[in-house]
């Protein structure tokens, strides 16, 4: 990796370079959900002192009941799925790996740093000593059938592979997890908190996973994994079913939303998810700088010229901004065909 | 490692064991200011973004001025220096490692996982590829002279090994710090934020080091190393020279109060640093258990049966307490000798 990668919220540069374009911005580059899991108040404790082991092990339980782990010592919870992305690559030995591709970049950069034969590859395959698939994919939404993986799984394993699937954007869609493979030895699957609640700031993700690999990640990351205030927020909003059902419900009807605008707007959806959807266009940079201008910013992708992918407005006001910059863009952020 | 290591902070444990003690509970299991900085207002942006790149950037240039370093790219921020003690081990190939001690126990634990060879080494010393020395030394307060680091620092980095210098304990302290070695490419130097601004709970750190390294360490920690209210906190309170001025002049008084009560008690402090202080009685179990029935938490270490380690009491009631319940202690927890 020759530098960092490039990634969406950053909206303070955004302002910076468009410094003419109407207020607020909007920020869809990223695939958070706009409506956050309410706070819960502080104590001056969660910032002050060490989060003790008993509250890490509480919020590692409602995890797992959120997930559906019978097994709360399957669940590792770290300070985003970030830190659990780039601590396995460094677990085991100089491997051949495959990421099913175009996916989320960190996946194939942490595993290059690691020192190891990455290559992408375009379907789940056992054809390598470790696989990594993320579904739904990010920024398509490609999914992989759950039936797919556990056979994958079984044949990976047996051979003293891994599996790694990244459900990030898993929450809230209604499709089946395949959190139950971890009960082979080698899978691994990641899940985050801060998008689904709408608090990514807090980094809280977890990695699910056999017990013998689970404790592997649990001694590498350390004693104190997660910060006091979001071991508040995690133990309260994993815990909040009805939560859930509501923000499932909210953003099924703003994901159409979103559809339609773009749909209105003659744009091509190449795929997407609950929190984000991506569109092709001819010129995906110029469509990025015409929305910028509009006080929007959206993801693009340096390897995929013609990729452009928008996460949920926030709030009515703001698809309608988005609805009127896509009727006055120029021709040639217009289809890719 | 064959399980986790004893920590201190394990407050809900202690009250559950000793439910007759008195109440409030005494913390005096860790080694971080009994004072915090002030815990400066969240927006709700700080819990609900991802954090950006520059308010990122902005902690660590106020971070290399805090810690005196001229260039911030020297300067990476972590989720404590937990993260970081855990990820130098796995930035190089198997290697003969000398950690001083008795010391701070995860790094050796670090460096074992990480597959090194690792012996624990009286003084420092350059025969070694990795010599990892705490200054001041956690939990008996020995200091590494600096001239005798940049001595070993030359001779070990010229070999292209390491000298990791934690200096968790060393702000506020008045004592000269060995950042200025990161010239050397090979040198770290760890600093903690949370026990020094009273903030554990927010888990932030950094390490110190030749800009290749600090590199190295920055992409292996990802995007996201840091949550948004450890950002909020650290730009504040790295930027308050008056509040480190206070507290320094504040803690230096407590301490003395410390030992006065110690040495009035008749126990042999065997060593110290600012936010806590050593003691060796015949039988450290005995005592900390003693002291937790008057609702007191002390930090004991089963590798070394005769230390007790106590840190500052939080207010001078705190102190009353300790100085009565140490008055009343039985036989086998006076004096070591």
């Amino acid at each position: 990796m020759s530098g960092p990668l490039l990634h969406g919220g950053q909206l303070g540069d955004a302002m910076r370079h468009y410094p003419d374009a109407p207020r607020p911005f909007i920020d869809l580059s990223t695939g958070i959900n706009p409506h956050a899991y309410p706070m819960p108040p502080l104590d001056a404790a969660d910032c002050t002192r060490l989060p003790e082991a008993a509250a890490l092990a509480d919020l590692e339980a409602a995890a797992a009941r959120a997930y559906g782990i019978a097994d709360p010592a399957c669940v590792v919870a770290a300070a985003g799925t970030q830190p659990l992305i780039a601590l396995l690559p460094r677990l085991r030995a100089r491997a051949s790996v495959a990421v099913v591709g175009p996916t989320y970049a960190e996946h194939e950069a942490a595993w290059r740093l690691g020192g190891h034969a990455v290559r992408e590859v375009e379907a789940p395959t056992d054809e390598a000593e470790v696989l990594v698939v993320c579904s739904p994919n990010n920024p398509d939404g490609r999914v992989a059938a759950v039936a797919t993986l556990a056979d994958i799984a079984t044949r990976v394993t047996v051979r003293g592979g891994w599996l790694v699937i990244d459900e990030a954007f898993i929450d809230l869609s209604g499709r089946e997890s395949a959190a139950r493979l971890i009960s082979l030895r080698g899978v691994v699957v990641l899940r985050s908190f801060g998008k689904t609640y709408g608090l990514a700031g807090l980094r809280l993700g977890f990695a699910l996973a056999h017990p013998d690999l689970a404790r592997r990640l649990r001694a590498s990351l350390g004693p104190w994994p997660v910060s006091g205030p979001a071991i508040v927020a995690g133990r309260a909003a994993l815990r909040d079913d009805a939560w859930r059902a509501a923000a499932r419900a909210r953003l099924e009807v703003e994901a159409a939303g979103l559809r339609a605008v773009l749909t209105e707007a003659g744009l091509d959806i190449r795929g997407g998810a609950l929190l984000f959807h991506l569109v092709e266009v001819a010129d995906a940079a110029s469509l990025h700088h015409h929305l910028c201008t509009h006080g929007i910013l959206t993801r693009r992708f340096p390897a995929q010229p013609r990729w452009l992918r928008l996460g949920l407005p926030p709030d009515p006001p703001a698809l309608a901004r988005l609805r009127h910059a896509l009727a006055v863009r120029p021709r040639n952020t217009w289809r890719a065909d």
